[in-house]
This record gives structure tokens, sequence and C-alpha cells, in this order.
């Protein structure tokens, strides 16, 4: 058997001890586990963005990886942090929408929402459950603990905040979920959207601005076009080749992005 | 025997190969280490906050742990470099003040000078000791080679730079010792002031604003609104309900924070 | 035998999926790997500064490391991708100079040009080689696959795009190659330069400033002063005591910089 991996999903940026500190929590009570950090750069309480990049990437690492992912606007309120298994995978994390994109790609077998305070760390902080609480659960399931002691069994997670994109006819209505660092802008249009819409060629309208048709690759446009592509995520994207999409329409995530076909302007809604 | 844990906490962010150096000298001679990034975005030559820092996070980690801190704005002057055992974790340090707020809650059992020579990397580098002396010493310590070996022991570390809190009658003087990701101001007031000061209403004051009374967690207050509460690291903190205290206050590592009991402002000090 | 170390180098940056993803691609296939980030904090596509930092950090891991680096501009054009053997690493690469100062210091005894498909996460992405070309063969290669059957066996990797410093008589022109976390400007100018031009008092300008003579190490000089020095990667860096060169000189990678012998202003060539 090979140990256990342990993934770390965050807003707690790189500056401060937070994210150290879950891991000094992990590695003490499960000194063979192996953490692999995914990103705590997503901006602070911004629930949707880590819930797409929690999708990106969770299902990358191999089945019995344990993904422990802390946005959580609402600690110290009652919302409840709970475990749930997806896809072979453990998620632990607070139940306000932060899975949702993984549950609707993969819905859970199992929920449990974590109410054993013997698998804490006491006190408590009140501000701080991703150590105190996810850690030491984290650790405890690498040791070999079962998922339904560290709590109740639930029906299911409480109902995903992430929004899909929305279909009218040959218009698609989405929105920006996401940006990267290289300040691409990530949509939530799935990329069968473009394919449904069979009629070329297509409009993306973001910001103030129009793109006209596709993309395949940044390779195939010159620098300083904006561009609409599908990304390796699988979703609509807007990119500036070399340079930034996220700078040049002046858009942050929950701007709304529409699709649809024609070569012509179209009203706003 | 599990695998040795070795720590990195400096102020060489991420860009650049400083980091990078570090883990392969130390993979080089120890390859079976486990390293481990406690932070790297402390700002560049903040000694104090990489006191704070370190503190925060060292004793998270089991004993055992080798933490290996560099922030060293003296690099190239006759500092000396040290390691320190502290509650059964081993430091490898400037003696610049960086473990001084660790020390203070659990004073060194054993403090070596490091003066040998032959544990380095030569030549050795006038600008990054973190590589060329703390590393190899870390990869060494991994491989049982005693603390005793790598010098001259001493009696203490330097008279700490890191100052406490100080109270005169009711009033406590402190000051802002870091700024974590949030924008979260972390003072050196510690929770027991606020116990010690027994009449409520309290005022916290920090730059030209003045909180009135504590808060238990974020939750309980509305968006945008300045608080102070009691952080994950048991220490006083303003912070902005998903906001920047730091941005709102416009102040930086260094400033004063007043806490003292009344409801009326109090003419500076 | 040790566990196989890979490295990972990219601009990907810390916000986005893209390190964790291959991460997870990596962990998939080659459970036991032992993955260590170099940098994602390069400037996006800015590929020469990327071969400085591999080229700084590469050969201070063990043979036998696995470096895989990601900077990519001309991904989706017909641009190789590269398995290159140096001094008993492996390198996995974009062929576009990006192993070229590697490749300067330690001339591969082995390129293979990757073009075996079986070995690739299908479908392969059009924008995103690093995860679905480079992660698997790199986790492939840790699992024991010959490296010569990932492809076709070449002469060499393209040219160098990565430029040398030039001397004409006693002068010295190179350029800015890439800038630190403290706002060093590190150049392209070998610590031999110095050495070379015997005739002291030496000159170094770049931008609109000069600097007279050369300091070993910052501690010697006061603060906010700018200086030469020869860093640690042993090539002359210009640096601000306590403060930012890049700030000071307002200079980006790719500016000139200029060392002669002699204590007046030069006209500038």
């Amino acid at each position: 058997m090979s140990t256990p991996l342990i993934t770390l999903t965050s807003d707690f940026g790189d500056r401060g001890p937070y994210v150290a500190q879950m891991k000094g929590v992990i590695l003490s009570q499960a000194p063979a586990a192996r953490i692999v950090d995914i990103s705590h750069s997503i901006p602070p309480q911004a629930v949707e963005e880590g819930a797409w990049l929690l999708s990106e990437a969770a299902f990358r690492f191999p089945p019995g990886t344990i993904h422990v992912a802390v946005v959580d606007p609402g600690v110290g309120s009652d919302r409840a942090l709970v475990l749930a298994r997806m896809a072979g995978r453990t998620f632990l994390a607070p139940d306000n929408g932060l899975l949702s994109l993984c549950a609707q790609a993969h819905p859970p077998d199992l929920v449990v929402r974590l109410t054993q305070p013997q698998y804490w760390i006491e006190p408590v902080s009140r501000t701080f459950h991703g150590r105190d609480i996810l850690s030491p659960v984290a650790a405890q399931l690498c040791l070999g603990v079962a998922p339904e002691e560290f709590g109740e069994v639930v029906q299911s997670l409480t109902d995903p905040r992430w929004p899909g994109a929305e279909r009218e006819g040959q218009v698609w209505t989405g929105r920006i979920v996401a940006v990267d660092s290289f300040g691409n802008l990530i949509t939530n249009i799935p990329e069968q959207a473009i394919a449904e819409i069979a009629v070329a060629p297509l409009v993306i309208a973001c910001g103030d601005q129009q793109v006209h048709g596709m993309t395949g690759a940044y390779s195939e446009r010159a620098t300083g076009e904006l561009i609409a592509l599908i990304g390796s995520h699988r979703r609509l994207e807007l990119a500036v080749v070399d340079g930034s999409a996220a700078q040049r329409l002046q858009v942050s995530p929950g701007a709304p992005v529409r699709l649809f076909p024609g070569t012509r302007p179209v009203p706003e809604a």
C-alpha cells in the first residue's frame, strides 16, 4: 500500500502561518502522510473560484486521495463541515458550495456531517476550522478511521451554489467563474455548447468586447489578439495572445458572458 | 523510524531559484529527507514578521522536525548562524531575533554557533548562507550528525529583537507585527490582556480608528465592519469582515496598537 | 534505491489548477514519485528567465532527478517537446530555448524528440502539453521506461535562444536576464568578466545609472545604496541595499548592462 495522499486547497495565500499549521497538525498525527498543495491563491472567500479549481484538479489525483479544501466565509456560523466521497476520493470541506462542482460531475456516494469533537484539536478556534477540525480528521482518515466515525451520515450536500450556464434557444448565457495566472477568463460555458450551436460563425460577448469565432490554439493568432477557445478544462475561455484578457476586458469573476450564432452585435439582454 | 522532516521559512519569495537551490542541496546530501515549506513570503528582511510566523507554525510540527529559517539582512556581516533546540524541534537560523519569539515560548536547551566549515558547501557564497551553510547542516542533522559537531555550544541566543506588548495600569500598548494574506493585522497583544482588563467595554485603537468591544467570529458582524478579535494564534487581531484591515487602516507592521477600557476616545500617548 | 525525484518549473503562477493537474497526473501513474516545485512564478512566457532559473537550480538536485519545465508560448504550434539528459539529470521541456543555458553548462548526451503518443494522456489538449505529454512521460520515466522509448533520438537541442554577454576590448555588454523576489537584477555577465578586467575601478552602467566598483556583500553598504556584486549564482547582479534595484532603475529583463574600466561616464553605445 502506498502512503496516503492529502491535498490542500484554500484562500489562505502564501503570507501567514495558516497552511503550515495545517501541515504541522496533519504530520503530527499521521507522520507518513504525503501532502500536496493544490492552490492557496484562491481570492479571499471566493467560493465559486475555489469550486472550479477543485473540480479541475481533484479527479486528476489517484483514487484514495484525501482532498481538504478551505474557503470558508461562514467560519464561526452554523454552516456544516462535511466529509464527502466522490469517485473514490474523499473530500473534507465546509458545506458552502465549495464541493458543488465536483459533486455535479461525480455525485457523492457518502456524505458525513462532522460532529464528533473527539477527533478535533481542542480548543477549537472560532476562526480556523481548517486547522482544528479538517486537518486532524484528514490525518485520522489516513490512519484508517472509518468516515462514518466522524459524525452523522446525511443525505447530500446542501444545494450547490455554483451556477451552470443557461441556454435559451441559440443563446447561451454564462459567467466568468475564474481568472488564472495568465489573466485568462474561465467561463462556465461547457465545450458542448459550441457543438450544439451548429451554425458558425459564433459570437462571444463579454464586457464591452465581442469575439467572432473560436480559435484552436494561442499560437494560431497574433500577439495581442483577444480570442475565444476551449481551454484545457473543456470550458469556454477568453484569452489575449501573450497578454491578459482580465486586464483587457476589465472584468472579474461573476461578469456575464454570452455565446450566440451570428455576425452582428446583439443588444444587451 | 519515520523520515526526518525539514521545514523551510524565508523571505525569498517565489520568483528566483533560491528556495529550490536549498531543496536541491538538502536532497543531494539526504535523499530521504522530507521537505515542507512554511512560507517564503515574509516581506524582504522582515525579521519580526518572520519570528511571528515561525512561532505560530513551528511547534505544530512533530518533535524531531528540523526548521530552517532564513531572513537574513546581515548576511556577509559577522552575525552568527545558530542551531537551537526548543521543545524537541531543532532550529537553524541566523541569530538575529528570528528565533526570539519561539525561544520566549520554549527556551532552548541547546544553542550551537555554527563554526565548522567541513559541513558547509564550498565555496560559501557571501550572499546566501541559507544554501551554503544552513541547508547542508540540516541534511547532515537528518543523517544523524550530532548537533554539537557543527560548532561551539554557547549560552543562549542573543537578546530577542521581538518586542512584547506593555501594560501600564489598564492600558496595553503593543504593535502590529504581521499582516496576513487577508489583510488581517496581527498584534503582539496576548489573549490574556483581554481577560485582565476585566472592565468591559474595551477600546482598541490603531491608526486613526477605534474599535469598541471584541467580536467572537467574523460571521457575527456585517460585511465591511472593522472588528477586533482573538485570532487563531491567540493574539489580538484587527480585521475587516470580508475585507482588508491593512487597507482600511493604512498601517504596516510596527504601527502602535492600544487597548484600554472605556467608551471615550483617549488622546494619543 | 531511493524514490525518484521529479521537479516542476513553469510560468503557471499559483492561481489556477495547472500545477496541481500535473502533480495529479504524475502521482496517478507513479504513486511513489516525489515532486518538488522549483518555481511557478516565471513571468508568463519568459523563456529566458525560465532558462536562467532552471540552470541555477537543476544541477543542485541529485543525479537521477527528472526536471519537467514548461514555459511554452508555442504550445499548439509545431515546436518539439524533448527529453534531454545532462549531467545525469533528465529534462523534459519544449525545445524553445528553455534548456539552452543548462545545455551550455552541461551539453546533453542524449536528446529525444517526444513523438510516441501511447505515453500521453488522450485526448491531448491543444493548450496544455505540460499536463498531457510531459507529466505522463515523467511518470513513465520514474517507472523505468527507457528514454529512447518516448520518441526519436535527435542530434541536439535547437539553437539556444539564451544570449551570452559579449566582450569587445575592455567593455562587456550583457543584459538583465531575470529579476528576483528582492528586485535584484541578475545579468548574464559572468564572474570571470570582473577578473578579466584587471584594471580597477570598474563601472557598471544600466538604465540611467552607473555603479562604481564592486561590493562584496550587502551588509558592507548603507541602506538604499545601489551596488554591483557577484550574486550567489556567480553572475553580475545589481541590487539596492534593503531595497529593490528593479524599482530604482525601472528596467526589466532584456535591458542592456555594460561593464568597463574607468572612472568617467562613458557615452551610450
